[in-house]
């Protein structure tokens, strides 16, 4: 569904269900803020009673009107709005706000109404804002279709805010630290979503960045095609998660499930497709300002600049903690200050030039240009406090520094910042004129570090998860079963086949030779070792014999009524890394894929990296990278490096099996996959399908 | 020593010694600051050529003075100060100020200045602020002996700032936010230190919060004693800590060191002695606002209450990232909330009131009576955004709100915070009245978390740093030595000798029988896995034989020129956790206690506890709990639960064999400790002595 906003956004006539002059209706809010904004379209006011409204001649009904209204806003309660959709519809009204709330959120009576609503909206091609919304304001042409009060002298900027709550729209909206284009509120939004806003505002010429604040996401798909048009215009979306935390961990006999719940798979999606994820309401704003003020910040190395040692080494304690990457100066960069900072200063980023900057802003405006010519700085932060509780004599010292950024010039984008989130001095903040100012060390280095990652965007189709069955009979699937199916995508175990009897189990052990490993085969025991049903480094027919009288009962004591195929004799693998490899399904994204240690440390160490479908290569072995698992493959205390290209082929296979069947599969997990020394591949030990 | 800060901060006269009226001049400020300040003490100008200054007298000497000054500030050149500063002592001044820089922070020459400086002071017994430092302003006397400009409408309040960082001093005192009872820039600070001053302001009348903005830490017994003066009065210290990143890990040939760096050793003295350590600027301001309005928050579970769902979403999704614990309400105060609300209102913390509390303040004040009679919540958090930008009218539906917080009149504490550090609209925050009103979500929810944890302090003591001797032989200790050391503390290892030759290995592990664990016995290889000198599970004498050979060459390829004391063959200890304990030297802490995963998993898992001696069992056990260890302890995938209370044995009896020892230690390693299964106690199998 690729809607049409544009009667929404900027109608060129609304009418307003429910208006009147009446304190405390919603309606009546509308109509005051459409006036109070100088709205230039036309206003039809619509109510049983009244005549009229504000000065504006109001009709009993839209089929009452002399003419259709591009939109309508509906400020009546819920049990009446799918009527009045449905007259406005038929009319060829092409956009509506419902502003009442009693739909989805409320049961199921509610979510009938919503259902009604949603289907008359669609019958009629209409956009709709809402249910259970403040509905929406364009500040450029005055189209306020909003609900709570809204004030005409709003910080306009290039900001667009769509939100899934209200008041964090109003709060975030009213910041006065960053100039807003439009704000929506998006209520329960089941016929236009966040895909279709984001679609909006990479087009709108008065928006460059587009803030989100999210609660949950229903259409990946729509929001993913829509951001590759918020690239394709050079802007930026950011988010905010609110609620990140409820989304507990999801419950699943499979190990991966624990490693990566509902909040990681909404990350890897922001992620994927580049929208940057913002931890808090401060680094939201920050990311924002910073973001309106140009380009979002590539991906790369910072410079940092001050006057004070104290200050700058604080932002480089905070920089390490978020993740931002402090340059290492060229040796040219390093001789151009040596010359131009006083000789007790120290060339070297972070940089302190000294109170010297004060007497002469020359040495400020040196520095900055240094730095710009340096080929390994993406941005320099030029962090300086200048507090608000200043005197006015001390705060005329800072000018100089500020109008040093000011009239910067140079290509390495220069971003002034304050340690405090109080900000700057008012005359501080005059002399830094069209400067980029962010305040507060740590919102603003989580907001630079988190826009570089969002630099390295793809994208995400929902046509990677294909619905192909698996290769096995209906119902559980047993080990064997599932390690036949991961063989046949080149992931082999060691040698080995289920015995049913203590006899075969040492002819067995006795055709493969050396020491085996024996396990029992069910498909009701998920968790083996739990169940006392392993057994490793068996040798020789008596002991194989014995020892699968000992798993048999063992696994029958510990889960009676399981159906027990017979123990699994194999070659023992021993030597190796090793790993967990796993996907989990998580709607609406479809499959996860986790890596991290696999065996007894996976549940220890919760170390494991976690990534949406598809994954090629180049993102597998960047996820091996973010997992202490890097290390252990790369042979610590003296062990031999392990094969890190065989698993990063393993995790492409894996990737593509769960592209092939995905809707039918609830987790898997490969657990452990022995990463073999260097030439030596992997080897599947033990594998678990949950069907969907 | 205890030092009488009286005549430095509340001195009855003062001379300025370089006062002059030209600008620039740095006892020009002080002059200037002294006056504008409204100093009622005397104020004796010193120059050479000056006969007055700014309309005071001036003197061409300290000697040539009319009565002996309380305090001198001296704002000459380094090379003259310590000639007046003597001069001074001579006369009976008691205290002094020294602005200059050019001592111990520039090197040889400086410091040879800076040794004469302190010497000095100390014959005299005088209090010493500085030297290169901007000096300190008490503003209740207005001794604003202070080189940097002042504001004499600076906002006041109960908070000192102590900092090493003269810019920080500057940017933390003008915030804004928190209002100031003295503002102290230490400088190099060789004779009066952060102890004084905190006993100082531990008494100080003016003073609830003490802000220390901290570089490093040089006397910590004297600010561990100073900390008993101000929890005694009811007083909280808050510490930021600048250039913590800079602290790199010790490179030390023990584990341990790479698991406790310098930052690790000074957040653990923090936390012992009670001072809360906060990690960037704005959780620090937010800090000293909270503490400054009323007591230190208590430990314990808080509630927090908003009018939006979307809002107090985002408190729970930071709460749970800084780690503040949200409370369970009581089945009572269930009740009452759902009596209190409406029906669509969940009873549950975080509790969001709904827009209802807009229409009747008084809902919210009953939702805050029910939250101060739950015993579970030791304080209430009032989330409330109005941001700035709001225009008056819609500031104006918040003034309900505000004003249900400004009158409460309950037991538990309750605080208003905005989620946004640019904080509250103006008519807003003044309805909050004398509310204690926070800003920025992390940086609030950082701060009371932080605050909590202080309470649990206890005291150290520099005495707990013996020097007793180590029992062994000087030189390197080799492994079996190590191990007759820790025998001798009830830390037994497996039964087992060193061989020194092959036959003499297979006939010790014949002796020993079953199974053996062999490896080299060298002082001089400290890392035997990588140096292939280890061998687990060798059966039999034929194979110790051999095992020996290998070893022994191995071990010689590995590491030409070491001594080669034979290999030790012991009893192979299986089953059970295996553990790294440790002690690392952290001048001028002492020795620090490091419990994490051990044998391979030490580095892997980068998870360990650090602590400072002395460790009893109480701290001991709750070191194991803050690690992963805990989880492998109690039995992870049907392993038995280990002997958890012999491994706090262990530590309380490592941690006194420290205290004993401390002063002749570098570093210990034991690692691996294997905890048996639960009865059965630990096993030490390998230990690491470095002498200091």
């Amino acid at each position: 569904m690729n809607q049409d906003l544009r009667a929404l956004m900027a109608p060129r006539s609304v009418a307003v269900v429910g208006a009147t002059e009446r304190a405390g209706a919603s309606a009546g809010y509308v109509m005051r803020n459409l006036i109070g904004m100088g709205y230039a379209g036309q206003i039809f006011p619509v109510h049983p009673r009244e005549t009229s409204v504000f000065g504006y001649k109001a009709s009993p009904s839209i089929s009452a009107l002399d003419e259709t209204p591009d939109c309508v806003v509906i400020g009546i309660g819920a049990a009446h709005v799918a009527g009045v959709l449905d007259e406005a519809g038929r009319r060829g009204t092409r956009a509506a706000v419902v502003l009442a709330s009693g739909f989805g959120e409320v049961g199921e009576a509610g979510a009938a109404l919503e259902a009604e609503l949603t289907e008359t909206a669609r019958r009629h091609g209409m956009a709709l804002c809402g249910p259970n919304c403040l509905g929406l304001v364009s500040l450029g042409n005055g189209a306020a279709l909003y609900s709570s009060t809204l004030d005409p002298a709003i910080k306009r900027g290039r900001m667009a805010l769509i939100s899934a709550s209200g008041a964090s729209a109003i709060a975030l909206g009213h910041s006065g630290r960053v100039g807003v284009s439009a704000l929506v509120s998006i209520g329960n939004a089941p016929v236009t979503g966040l895909g279709d806003y984001l679609r909006w505002f990479a087009q709108d010429p008065e928006t460059d960045v587009i803030g989100l604040v999210i609660e949950g996401i229903r259409n990946p798909a729509s929001i993913a095609s829509a951001m590759e048009a918020v690239h394709a215009a050079g802007k930026t979306a950011l988010a905010l998660r609110v609620g990140r935390s409820a989304e507990g961990q999801r419950a699943t006999a499979a190990h991966t499930g624990a490693l990566a719940g509902a909040a990681e798979a909404q990350a890897a999606f922001l992620a994927r497709i580049g929208i940057v994820d913002l931890p808090d309401m401060d680094s939201f704003i920050e990311a924002g300002v910073l973001c309106s003020h140009g380009k979002r910040p590539r991906a790369g190395s910072v410079a940092v600049v001050g006057v004070s040692g104290g200050g700058v080494a604080h932002v480089t304690d905070i920089a390490s903690e978020v993740g931002l990457h402090l340059a290492t100066l060229a040796p040219d960069t390093v001789d151009r200050l040596r010359s131009l900072l006083p000789g007790f200063a120290t060339p070297q980023n972070p940089l302190d030039v000294t109170g010297a900057a004060f007497a002469d802003p020359g040495v400020y405006r040196g520095a900055l240009d240094a730095l710009d010519a340096d080929p390994g700085v993406v941005m320099t932060i030029a962090a300086q406090d200048a507090p608000p509780g200043l005197s006015p004599d001390i705060a005329a010292e800072y000018a100089g520094i500020a109008g040093a950024v000011a009239g910067y010039g140079g290509e390495t984008p220069v971003i002034a910042m304050s340690n405090l989130s109080a900000g700057v001095h008012a005359d501080v903040a005059v002399a830094y004129g069209n400067a980029t100012r962010l305040q507060g060390t740590r919102a603003t280095l989580t907001a630079i570090a988190r826009c570089q990652e969002a630099d390295q965007h793809v994208t995400w189709h929902e046509a990677v998860m294909g619905g192909e069955p698996l290769d096995a009979a209906p119902g559980p699937i047993s080990e064997a079963a599932a390690r036949a199916i991961f063989e046949h995508i080149g992931l082999s175990g060691p040698i080995g086949e289920v015995a049913t009897t203590a006899d075969e189990a040492a002819a067995l052990a006795e055709r493969i030779g050396g020491k085996v490993a024996m396990k029992i085969a069910s498909p009701d025991i998920a968790h083996k070792t739990e169940a006392g049903s392993v057994a490793l480094g068996v040798e020789g027919a008596d002991a194989a014999a014995a020892t699968f009288n000992r798993i048999m009962a063992s696994a029958a004591a510990y889960a009676p009524g399981a159906r027990l195929d017979g123990v699994l004799v194999q070659e023992m693998v021993t030597g190796g890394v090793e790993v967990l490899l796993g996907l989990v399904q998580h709607a609406p994204f479809g499959l996860g894929l986790v890596v991290g240690a696999g065996g007894t440390l996976t549940e220890l160490m919760q170390d494991a990296a976690f990534d949406l479908l598809p994954i090629d290569a180049e993102r597998a072995d960047a996820m091996i990278g973010r997992t202490r698992l890097a290390k252990l493959l790369a042979g610590m205390r003296g062990a031999p490096a392990a094969d890190r290209q065989a698993l990063v082929e393993a995790i492409v296979a894996l990737s593509q099996f769960g592209e092939r069947h995905g809707r039918s599969i609830e987790a898997v997990d490969l657990n452990p996959v022995a990463v073999l020394p260097d030439g030596q591949g992997v080897r599947l030990l033990d594998a678990l399908i949950l069907r969907d």
